[in-house]
């Protein structure tokens, strides 16, 4: 994890490598998956719900009746049974008429991010995204040579006027946006939802912009009160590439998700994703078509839906009941996220190994902006952890920022580490820090 | 797999998409997965000679008993545990002394070659690979931007003549030459193998020129003679970046492949990684780990090359019984496939309808090269049909040849389609069609 080794390579590396190191941060959250840490960093789903035994019977059955085919290569697109599922799955979310053919089966939704973005980002065009946003987009975006504008949010999610001022930026700065890129429902990492009304505004902005739509839906089905708004895509057939997993609705570690994509688009797509890993896991893509083929998957994500919505008020009531006061947070109504807000003068980055040692871990707001913003934020997860490791973990951070406070109003802010600008990645854990 | 439909994106690709286009070929190939078709066009392994009842029985003890790991996200960089079984069969090869820190697993193979493009060419950068070489690599250079050039071979492998020729032209008209990508043991789709004189001759020459080499060897276990001589990556520590995959020794259907690379680079890869996919499969990644750890898996490489011998037999002895005058083919010692040369003014892309109408197909050689040549050459696979397919594919193929010559006798050569040029990737089937 340190990599201090001289890189004799160094000279020989491509363009889109050169901006890329990894931070101190970085080698903080590899001691975060110590058991003795309450960490709130992943965005782990809380896998050991499923029923786990089901699960296996269904996967010996999968390998020992159908291995000829699941453990075979397949075609590049996915198979039809699995698109003809996803398109059952999108249709409950209010997505209707959408044709198997239009779908790409990827490897989770990441690869979907980066097959978008290898489709239409030439090095120094712009994408507008939430501010903060996926620290996983960011870093694909950063791979691709683009540069990230991000558009402010507030409890309604994106600002409509905040999107026309952005676009109108870019266009007087001379440069090309390509799409916005927004997680609409149960924003990761803000955890708020761009309302209805919103959402037809955003869209027409976007049409008459000739901006196209990158809609990133992981959290949509994890609602704890009512549903969620209908997806971007389900109000505007074309201009709005649809991406979405199986990683929060089944299981992270079968790596599958899918985009639903304008017809025309979908063949360019399915060839990048041949030259990127050939074709998605044939296994896998068996393993979720004969989950939701024969297994209660939607009464699974009520179960989801339970758990979460205890430990989420398990943590909003620890925030409340703990937090120094001009601490401010987030109250969302699904997902799996948090995002709080520190009292003037704190810094989510400097306080990291302070709050590792007391045993808690978040990821700093920085990991979510690709401009070095965010030091006075943190992304604090609540699906992964128990309500009394939640409420543990919460009263750890208090304490940390209740010194840290202390200490400010003794030295000032000078001891706080120095503002060098690393990558947003790497202010993130790896993708398994739960 | 028509993709006719208005594409009102076009406007907006990325450069590196725009040469990027589908052909009649690819169509044809749909067709050449019904079954009176005998395929002689995939690289599919015979996963039926797996022995499926105990691999289902394995995988569902995975997710049973320790689903809560293997359903949930893991590290970018894969599991330590496969790792260190990778280093065990690596050292089968006989390469010795790698660390499982230096290995970085990937979504097959194919993703480990996206990656070192990604990590090192730039756009107009240039690739020296094996004339013929694997498609699939040639769609990754394609999509980085970066030309190939090719280097001939003959029955010895790479020629290291030729090879000194390409990069002195190449450093002649003022361009860069990242690195060799060779395929040295059982090469795709040539069939022939790079002897240990020439493993030497070509490391020097990469050596003093500064070039450095991806060695890809997915069938080095594959041989049916005496062992492969040993991989290039076992000569030389520095400079080779060695990549590999569980496709052809366990199963494709996994997607579970690596990269051995220098220390430095490995952190690096590792980010791409991460930007690209998040984290290979947990899941599948304790399959193979498990498959190494409990099942006689260097048994069933045995098996496996039992099986393709008697094929590449049965496929020579078809050839040498069947095919007309003026053919030539190689004869592999290992691995999954023939390559034929064509009589005199034989052309096997114009060919391929016909030979589709007569229940046969095969890849035409203008897929493994990036500059349209290869119309006088086929690919030939002899690992997933049986014997007597493949003799009874051989003898509708000689009787396709026949008929061809026999037309060119009357009516000249102009009767062959027009030699418009298309992508590699457009004239090589799906990965599926076995």
């Amino acid at each position: 994890m340190t990599g201090t080794t001289q890189d004799d390579y160094t000279d020989r590396y491509a363009r889109r490598v050169r901006g890329m190191t990894t931070s101190e941060i970085r080698a903080l959250f590899a001691v975060a998956s110590r058991p003795e840490v309450v960490s709130l960093a992943g965005g782990s789903p809380y896998i050991a719900a499923l029923p786990l035994d089901a699960v296996g019977e269904m996967l010996n059955q999968l390998a020992a009746e159908q291995g000829a085919q699941s453990l075979q290569y397949g075609i590049g697109q996915g198979t039809v049974e699995l698109r003809e599922r996803i398109c059952e799955v999108m249709a409950l979310s209010g997505i209707s008429g959408a044709s198997p053919d239009d779908v790409v089966v990827t490897v989770g939704g990441q690869q979907a991010l980066d097959l978008l973005a290898r489709l239409f980002l030439d090095p120094g065009d712009v994408v507008l995204a939430e501010g903060p946003s996926y620290v996983g987009a960011l870093g694909v975006f950063q791979a691709a040579q683009a540069q990230v504008k991000h558009v402010p949010m507030d409890d309604e999610g994106l600002i409509p006027a905040a999107l026309e001022e952005a676009i109108a930026a870019v266009e007087r700065s001379g440069r090309k946006a390509k799409f916005l890129y927004t997680i609409p429902t149960f924003q990761n990492p803000a955890g708020v939802t761009l309302t209805d009304e919103r959402r037809e505004q955003v869209l027409d902005i976007c049409e008459r912009a000739g901006l196209l739509v990158v809609e990133d839906d992981p959290y949509g089905m994890l609602s704890f009160e009512e549903e969620a708004p209908r997806p971007l895509r389900a109000r505007r057939r074309e201009g709005v590439f649809y991406v979405s997993t199986f990683s929060k609705t089944f299981a992270p570690g079968l790596r599958v998700g899918w985009i639903l994509a304008p017809h025309a688009v979908r063949e360019k797509l399915v060839m990048m994703s041949e030259a990127n890993v050939l074709c998605p896991s044939a296994f896998a893509q068996g393993a979720v078509t004969q989950y939701l083929s024969t297994m209660p998957w939607q009464e699974q994500i009520k179960v989801y839906r339970e758990i979460y919505r205890e430990r989420r008020d398990a943590m909003l009531g620890a925030l409340r009941d703990l937090m120094p006061p001009g601490t401010t947070w987030t109250h969302p109504t699904g997902g799996l996220f948090v995002w709080a807000t520190l009292p003037e003068g704190l810094d989510s980055k400097a306080m990291m190994p302070r709050a590792i040692a007391a045993r808690v871990a978040y990821v700093p707001g920085t990991g979510f902006y690709a401009d070095g913003t965010g030091r006075s934020n943190m992304r604090l997860n609540f699906s992964f952890s128990s309500p009394e490791r939640i409420r543990e973990g919460i009263r750890r951070l208090s304490g940390v920022m209740e010194q840290e406070l202390a200490m400010r109003a003794v030295f000032g802010s000078s001891f706080a580490s120095s503002r060098r600008r690393g990558t947003a990645a790497a202010d993130a854990p790896g993708p398994d820090l739960a």
